[in-house]
């Protein structure tokens, strides 16, 4: 295993470590429970966010905490969802007195540390309400899954919740607000390589060097097919097509197109994947009125890309493009 | 080889395709020749900045194009200087009345290019400065470079030399401020993995599956030596001890460092090597005023990282906080 590294089993706090330093104007990361926090705490009168999950996809969810996203954010150990330790603290510091909004993507161990931490956090007196993000098409259920799995849109969520937070949103408003992106994001996946999680030391699963793997999770759990290594244009279109069709877009509408890379894909072939999904989505008559490029929710150093279409409406669009500061996100 | 394009020969034009497809409110590109400006073209008055050089290294240069940085960036072929009929064009795009800095890698081909496009430009009644980029302090003399080669060090140059512009400096003083970050920025490289160029089809060097590269190029040629496979710390010293010796740091110094990701490595990695720098820094007494960590001077999919550092001085500094907006590089 060759990985810029100390000892595999810290990678995660050694990472923080370093995260925590390179932006200490921003977040403060708190041990023994791990999670991170924006530095000076809850905004009082705001509605607070808070998500997380497994590590091993940066900088989703710790480099999304910051000014118009993230509260706070908890990271488990490397594909590992965090305990309901961690979770329950974070979810107390972004309080600020309107509610907390937990965002989770949905894998079962999330789901169900998640649903723990809420319900004491609502028994020390907190209000708190939570979304479960779904946005992957490529499989209903899946090796960590009760049903579709949380990726890419997670990105989309937590931008345009933590927006509308910003801006005065009453929990209820918030919470409808990412509801209403998770009923309108749709994301889908292509693995080129494995990876390779640290403390384990070897691929999470094997990918012949002729083949891809289309609809891949992000934690490298299969997908719905593997094909022969092909040309983007025809991989992209394997991955947009489901997504529209999911989405059910017509022409006249119009969308965010977000291809996201999956950790060791050049931002060079993000790009043709981009053009491609573009023209795609044209054809259908569909209008891309906003893109996001680049590597967001990632796993570990696979290479791969995943496609993310979110319909847009007046609403959305305003809360996209509202200012943003985070590690990871900027605008 | 597995990559998300389609003919290899087309890798540079579909992935700038895409790229201005996404970024059309702030780039434009031009083809045959090829180069990209910013929307809008010169701004009358401002010194124009034009850095290019191979494809392979983006965001690097093209994501560089934008307020506060770039006018015109010149991508050649991957790996491979871009011409002096792409370069011309592009410095009198670059053009808005009070001259042009061209900004330049130190590699043979890149610079016989550029000199003879500047050339071409002045007899064309331009009036064009350059400054050449030397920072990799790992070797003298390599495959493409007499003296050193120029790597990430080059986005501090086009940063602060671009908020220079932007502050209305004249050609004069941009360039002298250009160089004075070419005195002060020092960088060195470790690769774990090679990378694939497009257009071979195979890995660009054999590194055994325990071995790495200290002192990397940014093209995958040799550095100072090969070490087994070593943790993340050892790893880092290597590569922060002969930068901050070139630099010849005193205690009580203040610098920017940016820790740069080859392309094929997890941001969760950079933080790590962060930290380290970071920590050493500090032990020699010196204060880590500002910092950058992503992948910015990649090498396709290359596994590896650098690390630069910038002595900063209060023009630095403060050039340096000065709003940027391109694809690539933002706040």
């Amino acid at each position: 295993m060759k990985k810029l590294l100390n000892d595999p089993e810290n990678a995660v706090a050694d990472s923080l470590a370093g995260f925590a330093l390179a932006h200490a104007d921003l977040v403060q990361v708190h041990h023994d429970p791990t999670y991170v926090t924006r530095v000076g705490g809850a905004t009082t009168g705001k509605v607070g966010l808070v998500s997380g999950g497994g590590s091993g996809h940066e900088p989703l969810h710790c480099g999304f905490v910051g000014d118009g996203m993230l509260d706070a954010a908890v990271p488990g150990a490397v594909f590992t969802s965090p305990t309901p330790d961690g979770i329950l603290p974070a979810l107390h510091a972004a309080d600020g007195g309107a509610g907390v909004l937990a965002i989770v993507k949905n894998y079962t161990g999330d789901v169900l540390n998640f649903d723990l931490a809420v319900e004491l956090a609502e028994a020390e007196g907190a209000r708190v309400t939570a979304v479960l993000v779904d946005d992957d098409v490529a499989v209903e259920n899946s090796t960590y899954t009760a049903g579709r799995r949380g990726v890419a849109g997670t990105l989309c969520v937590e931008k345009i919740a933590g927006a509308a937070a910003m801006q005065g949103g009453d929990l209820e408003d918030v919470t409808r607000i990412a509801q209403h992106v998770v009923d309108n994001v749709r994301s889908m996946g292509v693995a080129l390589t494995a990876c390779t999680v640290p403390h384990v030391g070897g691929p999470s699963f094997d990918l012949p060097d002729d083949q891809m793997e289309i609809g891949i999770g992000i934690h490298g759990e299969p997908g719905r097919h593997r094909v022969r290594v092909a040309p983007a244009d025809e991989v992209t279109q394997m991955l947009l097509d489901p997504v529209a069709d999911d989405l059910g877009l017509a022409p006249g509408e119009r969308v965010l197109l977000f291809v996201n890379g999956m950790g060791g894909t050049p931002a060079s072939e993000l790009y043709v994947v981009y053009g491609r999904a573009r023209r795609l989505l044209e054809q259908r008559g569909v209008t891309v009125a906003r893109s996001l490029v680049g590597s967001y929710v990632t796993s570990l150093e696979m290479q791969g890309a995943s496609v993310t279409v979110l319909r847009l409406d007046d609403e959305l669009e305003a809360l996209w493009d509202a200012p943003v500061h985070t590690a990871a996100l900027r605008w």
